[in-house]
């Protein structure tokens, strides 16, 4: 079976000098490989003719569909369509309907007068077809060629978002009838993945060919992924099932979940499940478990709100964490945030809280409480519960720790009072 | 003049599948610019034989330093050891100082017993430099053929960080004597990309060959960096320090910053000069704000904590955001943010607080308020300034426009205050 398969070009010195985090082509992937179109390169060149144009004679030679992202902005340094012009052979032409489309962005929406730069950008090659960007001024562009696709999209990720779903997958699915491709996930907690590669070595060697298993390792927690793909999409799935069942009667003493979801949205089910509410009291981790929450729509019905104690005085003003605590066992200790759980309850009105208390580093530690020492309490008016980390990494990568290790704590915290509370809802 | 040019390749399936944003290589890219070795591609290829083969093959043509990272793990999918141990025509034999250190992790820290795959990891080929791994148990590789380095890290980002610093940075400047990089940002607010590229059009044009410019337009905000490359490096500073200063005149009414920082960094700086503090009081950013200041080392001291008032319950509360106020007016409006303020103010006793409120989307709009509208309040005891945003994009984007814009409503307040404020220090 012949794979169909993608690349993807970002171009864009930023993207060399490191000055921002490509995000996306990892959105872009996810987006391939739902329907079945396998990437099989990206790749990143800069603002430079010459590296642009030979990238593309390459990927054309590996890849039946290449998505460039970039470089069509206004500005002398964005060359991407005048190049792929010349690539494919056309002139500019000013495009009617674009020019319309950028005239009322800047009437109705930007509220600025146009300049000649802006009037531009509705100049397209005339060797293809236009696709239509209602997030912004800079056009998507489509060209054929010996059967293969090449689509450009602007690098601004809301507008290649909308292009990327109101024109580019639907016209690749009409063009091209692509394989179809079947992830199944699942996460474990607790477990390294050199026991866990051990442990499902026999399954693992046992998978039909057209099943791949990755392991994805990360914060204390792997993650497992099955992936099939064929054109026969009945058996597939089937076979599939069959092979997550094994997988997963295989780790089930360790199982946290077989969606693929972060332990946070683990967390989330389960409160939405139980139309319970969460509050956070924040220190080390200063806000991050509660954005990461609020990230999410509609996290309003579980999520209330957190006291962010950065400052000890927060902690005593308003979760009433005592002078003689912060005094005699410090601001991280089991005695604090255990009063930073009874603090929020009291304050926040939620079911449970989550607080945290911590050294992030790369400063204040000691030797008594070195930098990754962490306190974590999760509990509800009857009862509350504590651990504590010593994590050994950088501030972000604590950051990220603790509040992943805060939820895996709250996410076993509430299963093991399960019974009882459906009982009293 | 020949640059001397590095590709960074990362491997893995799940970086094709979209599974995790790609955060390495721009570390990478930042740390090799730094060092004046330009980055000129970067490529993502699967954990597949053929394609990190072919790879290989490829950019060692185009480049003379290539830096892997990924598929070092002790799991049957990672598998860039014996690929790069076969490429180089070596053969894997047990290293004792690798052995030792993998042994000392597993008792010492990880206190888990070793098995089989883990005294693997200390297997490497005899044709390269073992590079020493501190956080974690795959060592890096460094090869050397005819006179370029291909380096493999581990994907893992504190593993792959701590190795760049410790061994391939310092032995890529022994082995090559790489020319000068030279970069100079600014950041602009309150003028768009296609204006600020008119008014500068001159500039740019009369720049001298070996400075290029480019724009990165972001959130309303526009940086514009200058880089330069040479081997004399008097001579280049010289040059770049007054076409900075040229282009610094040309943008003075809309220029935030003259340093590569953040809207988040520039407030901080203030504040820590100025030794005052900062509260917030986020609805519809929930934490994302206080995260942003929280992720930097000693935000503590001009950063108290956040009343994350998710719930209007938790505005009533703790902000005394009226119940009339919510009723008639709205948690999403002028009076609830200045309300927000005043309480933060009282609750947290910082010298200024931010708050905000909103409709992130993508559900929650109304016709009267859509999604992306957003007060947000920024204020001390004397006053409290407001202003109103309409954002037109995604929730996540909508939540960073509402924090960047909130930062600058904030420094702004404080700049137009300055004078009196420095009087009464």
């Amino acid at each position: 079976m012949e794979l169909l398969r993608a690349s993807i070009i970002t171009i864009g010195d930023e993207l060399l000098i490191g000055q921002v985090i490509d995000t996306n082509s990892a959105w872009m992937a996810q987006q391939l490989n739902l329907v079945g179109i396998t990437v099989s390169r990206r790749v990143a060149v800069g603002d430079e003719w010459n590296a642009i144009w030979s990238t593309l004679d390459e990927e054309l030679e590996k890849s039946d569909i290449i998505l460039l992202t970039g470089g069509l902005g206004p500005t002398a340094d964005d060359i991407t369509k005048p190049l792929l012009c010349e690539y494919f052979g056309g002139k500019l032409v000013s495009d009617p309907k674009v020019l319309a489309h950028v005239t009322y962005l800047f009437e109705k929406v930007l509220k600025r007068p146009m300049i000649e730069r802006n009037i531009r950008q509705a100049d397209v090659p005339d060797v293809c077809t236009v696709l239509h960007n209602r997030n912004g001024t800079a056009p998507g562009m489509w060209f054929e060629k010996n059967n293969k696709i090449v689509a450009s999209l602007p690098g601004v990720p809301h507008e290649m978002k909308g292009l990327m779903s109101d024109e580019v997958i639907p016209r690749l699915l009409q063009h091209f009838q692509p394989p179809v491709i079947v992830h199944r996930t699942l996460l474990t907690a607790g477990i390294g993945e050199s026991f866990l590669a051990e442990r499902i070595n026999a399954f693992e060697t046992s998978l039909p060919a057209f099943i791949k298993l990755a392991y994805l390792p990360n914060y204390g927690m792997v993650r497992l992924r099955l992936s099939a793909s064929g054109y026969d999409k009945e058996t597939i799935e089937k076979i599939m099932e069959e092979q997550f069942t094994l997988l997963q009667e295989q780790v089930a003493d360790v199982l946290v979940t077989n969606k693929d979801e972060s332990m946070d949205q683990v967390v989330a089910r389960m409160l939405l499940d139980r139309r319970e509410t969460l509050g956070t009291a924040e220190s080390c981790t200063g806000g991050y478990i509660a954005q990461l929450l609020t990230s999410v729509a509609g996290s309003s019905r579980y999520y209330l709100g957190s006291i962010i104690s950065y400052d000890n005085q927060v902690k005593k003003h308003l979760l009433d964490v005592p002078d003689s605590t912060l005094e005699s066992e410090g601001a991280v200790s089991e005695a604090t945030v255990i009063q930073m759980v009874k603090g929020a309850l009291a304050a926040l009105k939620t079911d449970y809280v989550i607080a945290t208390s911590g050294i992030m580093g790369p400063d204040g530690g000691s030797s008594r409480k070195p930098v990754g020492t962490v306190w974590v309490a999760v509990g509800n008016q009857d009862e509350i519960i504590t651990q504590q980390f010593h994590f050994r990494f950088d501030r972000r990568r604590n950051i990220e720790l603790t509040a992943t290790n805060a939820f895996n704590l709250l996410r076993k915290f509430i299963i093991s009072r399960g019974t009882e509370k459906t009982n009293s809802h």
